[in-house]
């Protein structure tokens, strides 16, 4: 399986966010990527292929164009603004009773742009940002070829940004994107499976009105992990979307492999009758019993099944990759899902 | 005049909130309302008096019960999940297409409740939260009784908070509980006159449909400062309350005691028009020149002349206290106020 990557990823990086009411490293680290990168170049078929530039159009099929051109330029507002000041970061949001209206000030854009304070930019955030999105879009291009697989190695994720707002450590929604350009290039059916611990409440909100992308997800419980605000078994989508939003979210500290892989029959179940072009499998190793910001208990050794499992699916298959906190472990736990995925597929 | 203040608002002290992208010390520190009381105990007529216990009746009369019921457990909530973190901080809100659906977790109810992350809440926050609003419904008591005049020492400030939402070091809306209190007790229009340099967005919101209480503010141009999302020239009111709310956006960096006055004339001439049985003032004193959230530069001896202004009004007035940062002087800008209102009321 070829794995798409860019170096450029590595220059984002923001130095704290806001957990447990104190300011903490923040957990979304460059290292991330290397583990998986270094993992994935010794223990899978490869080659490591670099992302071609896919320009802002893939992106504005996804995001709103003020969304785009905001994240491609905030950098220099805030600089104009706060000179001296490494990171962009937004600390007001327009909850209820407030103006949904873009404030002309970039503190008033942050805050309008976003859902938490995990989102910060710094003056080569961008550059990252954009290389992720064009590693979805690379991965995309080789099924297109028709190659039967392809791992997009992005770097910061995309799971958790909407149509106009960051959070969730996501900027750019990177499956969301491959799955629009695959559509656009003439594909009929696209099935997104967020396997990431937390909920991917941007692709679900990109999506949710629409019978052409199904979206499974299987989670933490919002009422008690975040995202919090989204991601609950009720939400089956709306308009033409009704029944192509499955939300699957399990019990946090009581959720082992054996009971994880239940609800990934589940699914599995729905997506094979759903018969998609391409299965984009939004893959998160948060769900790892040791990652720091995870409750479930799967074991290094259950996402070699896991891959086992996805592959034997036999369909088209996009790793779009997302999550995953325990940064030792991260490299093995991925290189698993794929291992076995290739010894399946 | 007499002056309400409770010790036990010094309980209240948030060691951080972040602005300009770093983690720095919060800005609404006790010290502030000590300096006050300082400079009233001394420059004006006085007494200083405790606030008398009104229980949770009249906050709920303006905020909703499960807010109300919320920021009184909420430590207890905090602690259970995080034990020994000092501070509980919001850190995600439900923005667009998000669900406004209350989550179980204390970390989806902090940011449920809340629109930036000023708003930090410790052990003993909630008794100097609840005793700032007693002060001001024991003023608003004097003005029932037949003072012409009282000034509520308020801390934690107010005028953010809305009716169910904490920001902008607000959590229980002071001039709004005391407004409502007094209309409860049998008064028939409230005016609210907010001069604080931030738009009272949380005041304006819950009165925004209704024409028994008139609500004008002057404050920074919400398009260039906090609270960014509320507070355009354009809001006036809906429903039966068309008509009845007043924004007055002034320029950052060009708003002089001179340009200030002439908002303060327009206010001033709505409020008479109105005939309000008493005007609650939110006042703060971040206007002035040196403050270190203000981009206004009204000087000390301008407020001497704005309490004169205020006191020809002839009105029975109730202050409450808000923001104002420049703590070297906010004692004496505030006693100008007072001082200047008694020697023309």
């Amino acid at each position: 399986m070829k794995i798409i990557y860019s170096d450029r990823q590595q220059l984002h990086c923001v130095p704290f966010e806001v957990l447990g009411g104190e300011p903490t490293p923040n957990f979304e680290q460059p290292q991330r990527a290397l583990q998986v990168l270094d993992a994935l170049s010794v223990r899978t078929s490869g080659p490591v292929l670099p992302p071609s530039a896919h320009g802002l159009a893939p992106l504005k099929r996804v995001h709103s164009p003020d969304y785009v051109d905001f994240l491609a330029d905030a950098w220099n507002q805030w600089q104009a603004t706060f000179p001296g000041k490494a990171v962009a970061l937004p600390f007001l949001f327009p909850n209820r009773g407030l103006r949904q209206r873009l404030p002309r000030h970039i503190e008033g854009r942050l805050g309008y742009y976003a859902f938490d304070l995990s989102v910060g930019l710094t003056a080569t955030s961008w550059s990252a940002i954009q290389d992720s999105a064009d590693c979805a879009l690379t991965a995309a291009d080789l099924l297109l070829a028709g190659e039967c697989s392809a791992f997009a190695l992005c770097r910061p994720p995309g799971h958790h940004a909407g149509r106009d707002l960051m959070g969730g450590y996501c900027y750019l929604n990177n499956a969301a994107i491959a799955a629009q350009y695959l559509l656009d290039q003439g594909q009929q059916r696209i099935a997104i499976l967020d396997l990431d611990y937390h909920h991917g409440n941007g692709t679900q909100s990109i999506f949710y009105e629409r019978s052409d992308v199904l979206f499974a997800s299987i989670h933490g419980d919002p009422d008690d992990e975040y995202p919090h605000y989204l991601g609950f078994a009720d939400e089956t989508g709306a308009g033409e979307g009704v029944g192509f939003n499955l939300n699957l979210p399990l019990p946090l500290g009581e959720t082992d492999w054996s009971r994880y892989r239940q609800a990934l029959d589940s699914a599995i179940e729905r997506i094979q009758a759903f018969a998609p072009d391409t299965l984009v499998i939004s893959l998160g190793l948060d769900t790892f019993c040791e990652d720091p910001l995870g409750e479930f208990s799967i074991k290094s050794l259950d996402y070699l099944e896991m891959g086992r499992i996805l592959g034997g699916m036999g369909l088209p298959t996009l790793f779009v990759f997302e999550g995953g906190y325990a940064v030792d472990a991260l490299g093995n736990n991925t290189a698993n899902v794929v291992e076995g995925f290739e010894q399946k597929g």
